[in-house]
């Protein structure tokens, strides 16, 4: 078995959701297996390790690998056209009728195989790689179809084939209502969200049962019987909630135990506490709020005041956030949310790992934990979130494994 | 000499401020000596040119290389330490007692000997070059003493030697009243700024002159005073005016025939009048309106209105703009401003030539300009300003070579 020691580094072992980073200055970090065997002071590396291969890393800053807890990496085509035509003054109609929009995307998924769908995630997989990501969550959503959907979590899905990453796949089918359903909302529940979701959950496609709770998509009412049907499955649920407007669906998924509610920029007192009873994460998607130019944050300081854990992702998507770099996620979540550079970090570690039920085994650095790490070259937690459009990372770990 | 062609490239020739790109779809591009000797559709590829060895870049997008106007890149520290304390909501006034703002970089700065300042830069300047930047202005501006701001334009001359890039060199000791000259502007600008400017002029270090135009730095009146004395030496002026307050600044400047006038948030109708009939430029700062979170963007569509050219820079600065990627920049020209994405690459090539006097050079795919062109994975030219954090650069020619 595989055994090694990252030694003289500044480990930010993410222990705890708010406060300081956990750091221990100079420090050790031995690893066996593909996991953390001991985490502690340099001085202190027990003799049973000090055996082991060491690395020295020179007082770079060592922190858990980032997860990516909220992406729409896999689909078809991109909407750089509609950003332009937008930009020069086109209204939302305007798109619509020239093919924009989440159709858009819908058409080009459609078209696109399995094969097509995983070459064109790669490059932005590989972004997110390349500054430390070692966990990504892919959803389903612009398939539309059954067999749309199950092949866009196939696709997710042989990214961990294709890259040292670990995958986790949301059925996001409730994502919004195809045009051949127009009007049938019901209908598309039950023909395609309901009934695919049995065949991709036999399929083992399944990590976890979004929806879309919005005017524009799915209502409360909907959203809650798509997740007593995940529950039935045994599947963790998550939505997408009070971005647009304030719906109550944090609060429904919340009090159905949802792991994360998203977005939340209309999030209102009743949603905050039933989101920190129920031990649900508030996932907080910066790049949309900019993308879309939205002015109403997140309640982010009733989030901290009442101890909801704060997570924070790229929402990557080819419509209101085209964003493949964690770091500028970070960067928003500070300067347009407000967050603290160590709860932006913990937003894409510690809190992610809670985000995706991961936690058992990522998400900060602790004995027992899987050996996904990142190394930086910086001298302080905070560079990370400070600066915009750079990347620092020195080297990253999966499993014990560059 | 040495001659190639890249051939089927859909060429960005950026031969227009405004309008569409200059596009054209399967073109050809000859090159000798590291000039551009011939631009066209491939099919027009004059015989002469056909036996020299081609490039097939296979429908790529290829653009002028991109050109950084507008940049700190050189300094001593960073200022991640202020960005945290900032977001734990300490005062500028908490920050400066803690040792913070613009009094940390200048101390940092002044104690970095010119190597170790070369050696900082670096790491930012590969990011800037990995984006297809083949050109970049550096200021001076935090040594505020005649020894180190000509240390701080000996260090940024000095990258031309370690990377394949060019650089102009700008002479701001008119940034900041230093602390040892507090309630002294007059006695600073008199002892440093134009005695120092003698000097770097002397030594070759001079491009441009540059001044901080604002309540807390210098009036108009007094970089008025500066740019006689520039413009007595035969040195192009530009200006920091109207980032915070109207100050008129970019008239003065306007007036006096600057090359460009920058931030520009606060500019009047007045200014934009002076800045057309000066020709002078609108380099655009979207980093540092983004980082202070600043709500008023400036007038652009009264420039375009007035046939003002607008440049686009990162303004790549410890404090209030610690950006690296032009492709970033922009995009938040795009998001933040309003730009069409044409206009946000313009701003990094065609009009950021101008506003560095360089358009002779530089800028535009045309015959007889430095062969210095970024090759782009992407098929589209929107595509660049779309996306958030990726970067599609296929590969970088300076002066013909990669
Ligand atoms: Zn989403
Ligand atoms: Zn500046």
């Amino acid at each position: 078995m595989s055994q090694s020691v990252l030694i003289h580094g500044a480990l930010a072992t993410m222990t705890h959701d708010h406060g300081p980073d956990g750091l221990v200055p100079d420090g050790a970090l031995a690893m066996e297996g593909g996991r953390i065997a001991w985490v502690g002071p340099a001085d202190d590396l027990p003799r049973a390790y000090a055996a082991w291969p060491q690395e020295d890393v020179e007082g770079r800053l060592v922190t858990p690998g980032l997860i990516d807890c909220h992406t729409h990496l896999v689909h078809g085509g991109h909407r750089a056209r509609e950003f332009e035509l937008r930009l020069k003054g086109a209204s939302y109609a305007d798109v619509a009728q020239a093919g924009g929009g989440i159709v858009a995307t819908m058409t080009a998924t459609r078209a696109a195989d399995e094969a097509a769908l995983v070459t064109g995630a790669l490059p932005r997989l590989d972004a997110l790689i390349a500054e430390g990501v070692t966990a990504v969550e892919v959803k389903s959503g612009y398939g539309l179809t059954v067999a749309d959907e199950i092949k866009m979590l196939r696709a997710a899905r042989r990214l961990e084939n294709e890259r040292p990453v670990r995958v986790s796949t949301t059925w996001l089918a409730a994502h919004a209502v195809p045009p051949e359903y127009r009007t049938r909302a019901d209908a598309y529940l039950d023909d395609v969200v309901h009934a695919g979701l049995d065949q991709a959950y036999d399929a083992g496609l399944v990590d976890a049962v979004d929806a879309f709770c919005e005017t524009i998509a799915f209502s409360p009412t909907q959203v809650a019987r798509l997740f007593d049907h995940a529950q039935d499955l045994m599947v963790p649920i998550k939505v997408h909630a009070e971005q647009l407007s304030n719906q109550g669906g944090a609060m429904m998924a919340a009090r159905r135990g949802a792991l994360s509610a998203d977005h939340l920029e209309h999030l209102d007192t009743e949603g905050i506490a039933a989101m920190a009873a129920g031990g649900t994460v508030a996932v907080l998607l910066p790049g949309a709020y900019y993308t879309l130019r939205d002015s109403q944050p997140p309640p982010v300081e009733a989030l901290r005041a009442a101890g909801v854990p704060l997570a924070v992702a790229t929402d990557c998507n080819p419509g209101s956030s085209p964003l493949t770099s964690p770091l500028l996620a970070m960067n928003m979540a500070c300067t347009l949310f407000r967050l603290t550079p160590h709860e932006a970090l913990a937003g894409m570690t510690r809190c992610a790992a809670r985000a995706l039920g991961l936690q058992d085994r990522m998400g900060t650095l602790e004995a027992g934990k899987r050996a996904d790490l990142a190394v930086w070259s910086v001298e302080h937690p905070a560079e990370l979130a400070y600066r915009l459009g750079f990347n620092p990372l020195h080297r990253r770990l999966f499993g014990g494994v560059a």
